[in-house]
């Protein structure tokens, strides 16, 4: 593992060289991690007992030890994920778009590597192999940092991905950093990193956020929201808030609050308490929700609280207007959905709200990057420039211009001498 | 003028209704401009001849009072402009691409505004009709502020299209603002303000970049390097070399430094004096110049200089790699060009330099959005996320993903009941 200072200059000299190879030799390289993940198994796995018995020592939860496990069903689901990864189509150095300026003066728009990405991720180990592999197909270098507690297993790993793309790949295009101290390293390198990729709780991203000068892909928090219009149908609107609350709450992609439009209230609210009871879910109302059903009382606060849990905030709204305004107000920019029977409501819904992903009569719990066919995940981003949403291999990569001419000055075209075809190719 | 604490309020309200309007009623409000000017143009006049009155007490010098001008000869430009911009295809609400995920559950990543674009002008009072107008096209809502000197044609123009597009555009869609205390509240505006695009001097643009959380698009310096390769055909590189300094040296894609492979150097630099002399501009040479040619002294300082004159620097190196690496070190990504008549080199000098522009035997001055065709340009981005180098409408736009079902949730799909088609529409 590379804790030197120079991690970043490392990972950017093998940056520069990246973009050269052909799709042929990062599918080879492809090839040889999965080759080197099969020779080292129980290489891996034993580091991996390490970092369990370590964990258990020191009281970690059942999920957690969960996660952190990385066992032969861990490595075939690597594999599986590394040879799909191997299929999808290549995305870089394609041209997006040519013009001819003038007579043998060709401009291309080419697709390319963002160069460096960092990314910061959580305790499972498995992250590591498939960041590691997207980066590899997206021609990007990388610096990761993982969990302290899957220290042992990803420095194992990291082993295994370096030896098995030497000669492949250029040296040092996967740094693994261990320390906070090299985090905080990791945020002043402007002048090595592209992007940086933080996963985590929403204070560790929001420092990220508020520490770097490196560009951000990422989302701090995910308060979701579902107004359940006056044309909602009723059954579908509390199946679907049902779902979106309790398939899996602990994620930022579950609804938070739910804004009822005071037509629909008094026949959605007890249908919607009685589904979440039938999950072991409770409600917080406003004063006009606990007029029609018991529950407990929701303050401002709750309006501002991702509970990443089975709880959900409840307010009853006199027009979608004052919906659009509360999700304005509140939202993260995530995920929000109406549920309606109009098409044009829903449309001027979607239109307005100011959200990456906004969904009309489904579930908030589609919104992943698995689920929307995109492949592979890197993360989902609230950032309105670049990626938005769900992001895969496309969120890694940018373009550049590349200009060909045959001796072409500015000089006559400023002064009509001769003039641009600005022919599309 | 609005210059209240609650500009950016206005401006994201506005915002959050300019994406509900079609492409004909965006065109409507832009044709209501061309109106608008057309009636009160001796206004608009006569707002600037009190300008340029006092700017020439005030002593500016002469290529500034041509900038502040706006007579009859830029309001035709601008009016010619709107004409071209109501022309141009209209990219908000765009279908990008479109996936059935499961039957009846349809994913639509759809193109749309990015809402409120701050954007710091220089002295030129045209720009802030080329902006605002482009705002329009691309329905997003635009704080400006211009230069101080063009404080009454600023407030006069924005008065005409804040009345021309009354009824047709939200109301607040354009604020004006004047003072550097409004822009050190519109820098902290990260509630309001989806992108910040500051034009003008290096320290002003890095000030910006260094003191929001909201993302800047453009560029600090511009130092722009030709390499002179072994193959390079050494009159085609004299002249290229000689318009990318000198046909307009005051601005960022002209070149600053030169590296010149020594096996090309003997026939290249006494060329090149020649030609740079020839339009009295000057050349510092490192040591090994020095040995070939008379000339300044140039130092690690003249490296890091964009001079923005007819200076440019001139280093030999002993080979590409020696170049792509002093381009990394010195460079802005901004525009860099090889002269060779080896496609191989010049394909992998395009691979590997980590620019927006990267140009092979034409001139470095052909980097702006008007020459590459992309119609009228917002600025050039030296950063490699959303957009990179010259960047027009395209460059206001960010994508949402709409998702519309029919009840769906997400527990059929995990629990294997169901299964996702992931059909491309």
């Amino acid at each position: 593992m590379d804790t030197s200072e120079n991690f970043g200059a490392a990972a950017k000299a093998a940056a520069t060289q990246l973009p050269t190879l052909s799709a042929e030799q990062r599918i080879a390289a492809l090839e040889a991690v999965i080759a080197g993940l099969q020779a080292n198994a129980s290489e891996i796995f034993a580091a991996n007992e390490k970092d369990l018995a370590a964990a258990k020592e020191a009281g970690l939860d059942a999920p957690l030890l969960k996660r952190l496990k990385f066992d032969q069903a861990k490595l075939d689901d690597c594999i599986g994920g590394i040879k799909m990864l191997c299929k999808l189509p290549d995305l870089v150095g394609k041209t997006i778009k040519s013009t001819e300026l003038a007579p043998e003066l060709i401009l291309s728009q080419v697709s390319c590597p963002l160069g460096v990405v960092g990314i910061i991720f959580e305790s499972r180990p498995d992250a590591l192999v498939q960041i590691s592999t997207l980066c590899i197909k997206s021609a990007n270098a990388c610096v990761l940092k993982g969990g302290i507690e899957a220290l042992n297993t990803n420095t194992a790993l990291h082993k295994v991905l370096v030896e098995a793309t030497r000669g492949i790949l250029p040296d040092g295009w996967l740094q693994l950093i261990a320390t906070r101290d090299d985090v905080k390293k990791l945020l002043t390198m402007d002048k090595y990193i592209d992007l940086i990729i933080p996963r985590g709780s929403n204070s560790f991203v929001q420092y990220v956020m508020n520490n770097t000068q490196i560009p951000v892909m990422g989302h701090a928090d995910g308060i979701c929201h579902i107004y359940i219009d006056k044309a909602a149908d009723i059954d579908l609107a509390t199946k679907v808030s049902v779902d979106s609350k309790c398939q899996y709450p602990a994620v930022c992609n579950a609804v938070e609050t739910i804004l009822v439009h005071e037509a629909a209230a008094a026949q959605y609210l007890p249908k919607l308490k009685a589904g979440l009871e039938e999950k072991h879910a409770t409600l917080r109302g406003c004063e006009k929700c606990r007029a029609i059903i018991d529950c407990d009382p929701a303050t401002d606060e709750d309006w501002a609280t991702e509970y990443l849990d089975y709880i959900v905030s409840v307010k009853i709204v006199s027009s979608m207007d004052e919906a659009i305004a509360h999700i304005n107000e509140y939202g993260s920019g995530h995920t929000d959905c109406i549920i309606t029977a109009d098409p044009a409501t829903a449309e001027l819904f979607m239109n307005i709200v100011d959200s990456a992903d906004v969904f009309w009569n489904c579930s908030t719990r589609f919104a992943d990057g698995f689920r929307f066919g995109l492949g592979a995940e890197v993360g989902i981003s609230t950032s309105k420039l670049h990626a938005r949403g769900p992001v895969g291999v496309e969120g890694l990569l940018t373009y550049k211009w590349k200009l060909r001419g045959n001796g072409h000055t500015v000089a006559p075209f400023a002064n009509g001498e001769t003039s641009f075809t600005h022919k599309p190719l």
